[in-house]
């Protein structure tokens, strides 16, 4: 035998080693995640047409519907900075400070529920939240309904996404609107290539990281298609972070639920997008993703990783980072005469 | 000569006499005004280039220009409701209420000079404004700066606008940047269209408020491209509004140059896409566009307009109302661990 022969024959089976690994590793991925689906996906009783997705984006970008005129869905998860505000805590109505950060509204469909700690069912439902919250855009129900009766090209828009409805004019019709377009926001990644049989869609450092994030825990709860998001977990489950990063007044779920076990219980972070929307965990005090990585490893699961294993869960994450659809940006309807005028009061 | 005959014959002199009309008219608004132009217009010491339109779009939308990342320039200048904010004056860092009305954006390029007092000789000058503005964006240039070298995507953009630069990352040109994406947003309206000849553009009461606006005198001031925004006039040059109107401790131009004769005196509002951008005036006082015909007819004109006049000249400016180009909602870069932090903080 030749040395190139033998070489060639080495080169042979490392490659096919290598094929193998691929193999397995991607066999174990699909146990524990599952790429994005190719259309936009259905949301419970509310049928997703092209025009309630073009309503829903009238509203999402318009700041009438906050009390002072600021602020609008769009402002706290902005489209153009991974679907959030890249803030600890967000700045709301009269300068006000929210409570938790900002999460991505990015493949938010996928969450089983929504807000850290799963309050709201679906996001038809967590839309009505942030419109109505004292430090965040201060409005009611009737105001808001009063500002989108004064505009007639809004009743149109209305009336051409509830077709069936007499008075489309509602509350929660703006909420689902608002949720048929939230819908679409749903960023394919590196990682869905991968998932979907691509073999060069993730370096050597991302499988490296993928294989560690399935070995050393991680995927226990984050997984599913967004790598979190749908299940309940305490922060602090081995080891419980400084109260600078787990303030001890926010007890998470156990808001929801009124049951002890509940305490410093938040829903598993949904890491699509994560290297987009620091800075990282319900408190927002972590900006570095490779400390909020080791943080996690410590408190969750009792781990020290090394400065390698962490870069390469890093990224790993990076991976997850996918490609908004388009975005125009919609010009919306000008107010009229009967168009409630907007406040910057504090009450 | 039979019926039929006359009849034709009384209709066309009508038609003939109405295409004479049409004609004089188009020929008295091309001496006061001018349609917008087919292209971006050129400005001065800043070629626009795609690369530089893609990089101020960025800057413009990118709410980490502010200090606390909550305003972008398009909070104020929003290009989903006609360039402005749709508030009588805009609020900013911490709450704080600007003084004037926020102008539209839209076809700016086309002043003579920015803002309400005309103290920015062009966009590029006025972008440096609000960022730094304790009651607007509140930043500061080393900050901005320090911002935008944090992440290498805004280095790449720099100098793929700014290639003959050694070191393209500077406040000037940011302010560059901008002015150029500002350049691009012009809005051709239905009166470019009459302009430009298209006779069926304007309907009979838009031609009749038409002629309206020139024969009482509006056009005096309000003429050019964008029907205004190119000279300085007092307001309440034949009868001074209320103070409600005209705030007494405003005196507009006269803070620029210090001359007792610009005492109360401003820049001529632009008129494009008026209808999109109540509240009216530089208090921003009034949301009803027939009334601030009304209120300026009175106090630049001393003329007292009769209901059907208020309505034609209302429904001429409507005629004013244009198409923005498509605008894609840029997608901008992350934060790094070297990006300064937002703060919300006062001074």
């Amino acid at each position: 035998m030749t040395l190139t022969r033998v070489l060639l024959s080495s080169t042979l089976i490392a490659v096919s080693a290598s094929v193998t690994f691929a193999s397995e590793l991607r066999d174990d991925a699909k146990d524990a995640f599952a790429p994005l689906p190719s259309t936009i996906p259905a949301v419970k009783d509310n049928p997703i047409t092209p025009a309630k997705i073009d309503l829903g984006k009238a509203l999402f970008f318009d700041p009438r519907m906050s009390a002072s005129g600021v602020f609008s869905c769009n402002s706290c998860h902005n489209l153009a900075t991974g679907g959030d505000d890249n803030m600890p805590t967000s700045i709301g109505h009269g300068w006000q400070k929210g409570p938790r950060n900002s999460p991505t509204v990015l493949n938010s469909v996928f969450n089983e529920a929504q807000f850290w700690d799963g309050r709201a069912a679906d996001l038809a439902e967590q839309a009505k939240g942030p419109v109505q919250a004292g430090v965040e855009m201060a409005n009611t129900p009737d105001n808001v309904i009063a500002t989108l009766n004064s505009m007639p090209q809004y009743v149109d828009w209305f009336k051409a996404s509830f077709p069936e409805e007499a008075d489309p004019v509602t509350f929660d019709n703006f909420a689902k609107a608002i949720e048929a377009y939230e819908a679409t926001l749903t960023t394919p990644a590196p990682f869905d290539a991968w998932m979907n049989g691509n073999d060069d869609a993730l370096n050597a450092d991302q499988l490296a990281g993928l294989s560690l994030f399935m070995d050393k825990g991680c995927a226990s709860c984050h997984n599913g298609v967004n790598l979190g998001g749908n299940g309940y977990y305490p922060f602090g489950l081995i080891e419980k972070p400084g109260a600078d990063i787990l303030p001890e007044g926010d007890k998470g779920r156990f808001a929801v639920t009124d049951t002890a076990d509940d305490e410093y219980v938040f829903r598993a972070a949904p890491l699509r997008n994560i290297d987009q929307t620091a800075p990282y965990f319900h408190s927002g005090k972590v900006w570095d993703l490779k400390v909020a990585v080791q943080i996690m490893a410590e408190s969750q699961l009792g781990e020290e990783l090394t400065e390698t294993e962490a870069d390469q869960i890093v990224a790993f994450l990076g991976s997850l980072t996918g490609d908004l659809p388009e975005v125009t940006y919609p010009v919306l309807p000008a107010e009229t005469a009967s168009t409630p005028r907007p406040t910057g009061e504090v009450k």
